[in-house]
């Protein structure tokens, strides 16, 4: 991980706060829960809501205590190979798919291992308020408690949703179903650009894979002014959109007769309603479209007669645009309706996740660095796209214009959207 | 299920006593077990405990309050699906494999159920003491309620074997190594035989697959006065049992090589350890093996040069024997060595099911009964081996000698162990 | 292979003779294939005819050659595992789902290896044609080869139902479509039976699984006295046979949704046409039905009310009845509708073999020969049932009463019928 | 597929004659083998020799005969849906993996179909020799009949290595083994760079994924001067390369592990020969190391310090060369070592394919053709790398610097190695 710490001095709050609040928003974000629900695996990418208490808290051991506090001692020295998610070079990696056999500890301990945790990192960031690597490991570990607080709401959904109880996260009412917005595109010039997160003096946080800020060559194009929605969407499913090869890719269309698609992964069969965070809900017209995978999003917008922008335009499109929009702090837990009209792009940020074409590549001159914080990204640039803009399930500090997320192609049970290009 | 109640006159104990005892019973082997235990599914031929809690309420309410209660109202409908087990003609059933994604409902909600339905059938039972056909819906649910209890030991034995931590479910002292005895055999003559339960006015119960008692030949044999130990299994296991095809049958032999065989179920790589319901234990060389595949039991006999017993030979050689020995009411939750020097057999009853070689089968003139009840047993009759005897967590009063326990050749959860024959 | 010769001495013919005639006769059978039907392999179970002549050839080449030649020198010693189907005592055995991939050594070559074993067996029997012992392996090698004769044919007919093209092993007209035959049974009285191939001097052969000739009881029984048609079985289809959980074994059921059967293998979707060796053919209303699984078999049985016979019961039926029908000598290549009214039981050698509910198992005191031709019979004796009578693809001179065949209860694609009892 | 006919006029040869030329190719290439060698298929990603023969036949009738010729009657229409490899627009393809099922038509079938088909076409050239939209077609014919040339190679090579006799494709002596050429890198500037196949007046032939011609910024880069030698890649065998994750992708690791890989897929388990066209050889130390995936190749660089180049900065390397090198008509069948020492990048074509770090994508304004011979490439831009160069086993006149050749990551049995740049 060659995260870089950007803005540092600009920020007006102490690590020991932020570090506070990121770890108390997790537990927050899980208090509507039963206990129950805190042990489920409903498959294998996804993880129980313990195990996720369990391994951010592992990581800050790792990468934080282990490394900066002196004679630091573990609570059980077992858990470093139960919590460990992917670090191979940390030793042999507990099982992903098993993660809901470990029962023990319990969820009683995980907390009590998570409150440890705690205590040494407050401690610890207290005391050495000035120590700027201190400080750069702490906010990579914010980072990724935040990531892992989106994995929190997207595999408690996916589980309620194979419960033929289909219980509910939260129960109050849904968002407002807005107004339809026509669908307009804004034109963008080409030229040489410059992509990824810029490396200023104290500036801000940014994983590995946004480096190095560097040239791309971009051609014109034009980007649409909102996501695409469940009405436009729908469309392409009542004409036939899973029945007609020509729309797909060939490992998409493939994956359509292996996995009997024939609407996004929440629809109800009657293509009226949707499972959301709050139970069924009837399908907002207005809405955008969610819970597509790659393929789905390629496809229709092969049927639309465009295309999904590349990253680089995305980042393009989005240079100068503030982080605000229908995230994580917002409450809604689904994605909701344009707000505006206009040709300019609304939604960036938020709501939905933006299937982009670009393949999770290195930008030149990336280098994973060495050790476990090595394995962060990199490995994973094979066989998945790039997804900018976050989604309503994001925290807002977490997201910014030159983030990469990245999933495979298949997979359905993230956020997910569509907005076109062309 | 055809089930016979034979000595229901005879039965000293008011039925609603029965009921108390064993409903309690299996509350009271779940007692040991952490909260987050109840959700665990560890393979798809295990359940949570949670799911045993309910299921076994379900069938009473199924069975007994649905048919003689009137008016009986469910706490909540959709359970009749979640928790039907494998009743086809009651509808569709939910997805053994998936029950651990249940996290609704609540444990606390399943023990609500769980209460609801004792207080209707404690109810309807003191009410209707005398009320054959209720009485004997109620005792085949009490015996199904047995299986259960021993299912709960096994299912989550395997869960804790698979947790690198090895959680104990006792965590007392393990029982004592007791003395190594000689392999001695006994003769029984052939001839035309009496197998299966005897109808006669008010006399006990049985399960429709022990009906009817009939005739069949048996040819002289000799049966072992123990089951075969552990110091013999390893004997084979280290003379290279596992790596030569000639002491095998064809489907085990492909069993050893797709899933890596080398060893008992629970023994430890160094083969001098084995996990228990205590946690690891070391191995008592005294002790009876367990948790085998029939494909093992079997290529066991084979190197021995002798054989399993058929079930007929076992029940012939059973008869008269009282009902003694390491059951569940000991509470050892382990299998242990043979009590007495001499050729009489012993350990008939209790430490582990012992597998014949004969396919679960129907008795001449057996038919399952009509309705979803018919389902019980029948229905299984293919593809499975014959196993007597009960083990260390089968309840005293649930087996006899013409009991029919059945498994797939290649499962090794059960507590399942060897008797030879010749 | 604890086989026996039990007739040798009635034999009229000289054992080189039988030899000369029962190798030609498989040449015969293949002739009417085109050189590319040699090498198809049509799924795991199924072998390349090309294979089936090496097989065959390796055989004698093993068990004859090596025995009772002196000096003999193999052909090419690498034919030595890539002719091996299953007996591991020999040495690593070339994966069965893979002999596809042998286009080396060649048809040409394969007719070269049959023709030097063909050679050598030829002169060996000539020269020591009072050689009892080698009398018996060169039988064994005969009977084996015989049964290679009908796997060549329910191989070649499987793989010519995959090709869109559906060609025909031979085009000439089919069968008559003959009579309808009233169903009626005939009672068989109960009591101790002999049952097995008899130990006598010099009479016969039988393979090992026949023996030994023991007791066992039968109660009465009643035997229909022909196969199940297809019109009677297209009544079970029609009223929703195969979506009525209900009718089937769990297993089947199982195997009926995962598999999506919902009719014979060799039906058309239309439900008035079949696959047969000559090609597509209308349903003969009053010929047999066949290609069932053992599951559709005893469906059909328990949807009629009755059920299959156990092989006892069978064999018990078959005393005294010579090996007449509808067999190989016949060259129909498809059951035939019974040829007579009446009580009496018809069919019961040639048209289809008839699925018994009993699970292949060992008589007492079988035990299996030592060395690689114990591995012939004994090592299947585990999730497998026992077929009785032959089919239209079985030599006459291969087949008789005690003959016991088995495969596992999904195998539908041998010619295999349905015979009640009740 | 918008492929371009660049050079058309610049042609000195008539259409007619280049198609028998390249016709007849494929035949000369097919005549080493043996009857039986034309019907196997040894994987489900490779196709029978004979389905090859009629597949390339088919593609003239769809796309030249159908569309040019009136009047035009196909020889067997059933042939339509057998030989259509992937054109869903074309209605139902026959199933790729079951391909080797079909025996008939047989192999002197499929050559009368070939000869039809040519006939046909070379009637319809001759006449239209000035016909430049059926000159065009038949452009096309030939160049996919050319990609069909390697994989006759490739698939049976696949085909005689899992055959335990391990057959030569052609008998005669191997190539020389060279010498050892020092590892140098050649130094190339950035910028703005024109990537992709002109599109001028007459000139030339490119595929559709080649197009347009596209500006992209292009960092400073080097490129080494020949291909990855066996001996440097034993090097990373020796040195754990297959056992430590840190080398890998994550699903490059998992295919390890999954797969059980510890070496190329041709290589001997004793780690000096290499199964080849001519047979076992020994391994040359100083010939290219070939048929790696995509995953070993990018260990391999990442073990080394090095990187793989991406196909922009391979096309700029490869600017203004000219396409000579080990080419399918040296008739070596196998990657020699560099002929030459020095800094200039040598086998840039021919040897082995080389894996680009570049997912296989559309260049901006990329758009799929309609109609079937749109799914010609632009269905598969997804979970595929881009290769470059051209094998040993590519025609001389069918591989370009534009040329894109696409693969998963994880395929192996094709040509394909690598060439490392910094």
């Amino acid at each position: 991980m060659q995260h870089a710490l950007l803005q540092q001095a600009a920020r007006s709050e102490p690590m020991v706060d932020v570090f506070r609040n990121v770890r108390g928003k997790t537990l927050s974000l899980s208090a509507p829960l039963e206990l129950d629900d805190y042990a489920v695996q409903s498959m294998s990418d996804a993880s129980p809501i313990k195990w996720h208490l369990a391994h951010t808290s592992w990581f800050f051991e790792q990468f934080v205590l282990k490394k900066y506090l002196a004679d630091y001692r573990p609570l059980d020295v077992r858990y470093e190979r139960l919590f460990n998610s992917y670090y191979q070079t940390l030793g042999a990696v507990y099982a992903h798919e098993a993660r809901h056999l470990l029962t023990r500890p319990t969820l009683t301990e995980v907390m009590r291992y998570r409150h440890y945790v705690d205590e040494h990192v407050d401690k610890l960031l207290t005391a050495q308020s000035d120590n700027g690597l201190l400080n750069d490991a702490a906010t990579l570990g914010v980072h990724h408690e935040q990531q892992h607080q989106e994995l929190i709401l997207t595999d408690i959904k996916h589980a309620f949703s194979r419960n033929p109880l289909l219980p509910a996260y939260r129960s109050e009412e849904l968002l407002q179903p807005g107004l339809s917005r026509e669908l307009k595109f804004t034109q963008f010039s080409g030229g040489v650009k410059m992509i990824g997160a810029e490396l200023a003096d104290g500036v801000g946080f940014a994983f590995d894979n946004e480096l190095p800020r560097h040239r791309v060559w971009v051609e014109p194009f034009a980007l649409a002014n909102r996501l695409v929605t469940n009405a436009e969407y729908l469309a392409f499913v009542r004409t036939g959109g899973y029945r007609r090869p020509e729309h797909w890719l060939s490992d998409g269309w493939d994956a359509v007769n292996r996995e009997g698609w024939d609407r996004p992964l929440y629809w109800s069969e009657s293509l009226d309603s949707e499972f959301t965070l709050r139970g069924m809900a009837s399908l907002n017209m207005n809405g955008p479209v969610c819970h597509l995978s790659y393929y789905e999003a390629d496809a229709f917008a092969r049927w639309a007669g465009m295309r999904l922008p590349t990253e680089s335009e995305w980042e393009v499109a989005t240079e100068n645009i503030s982080v605000t929009g229908n995230l994580l702090e917002e409450e809604n837990f689904h994605p909701a309706p344009a707000a505006a009209e206009g040709v300019v792009p609304r939604q960036l940020f938020g709501d939905a996740w933006e299937w982009t074409s670009s393949a999770y590549a290195a930008y030149p001159g990336y280098a994973a660095g060495s050790g476990a914080l090595g394995e962060y990204n990199g490995k994973f640039m094979c066989n998945q796209f790039v997804l900018r803009g976050g989604s309503c399930l994001t925290p807002r500090d977490h997201v910014r214009a030159t983030y990469r997320n990245f999933f495979r192609p298949e997979a359905r049970w993230q956020c997910t959207g569509i907005r076109l290009a062309r």
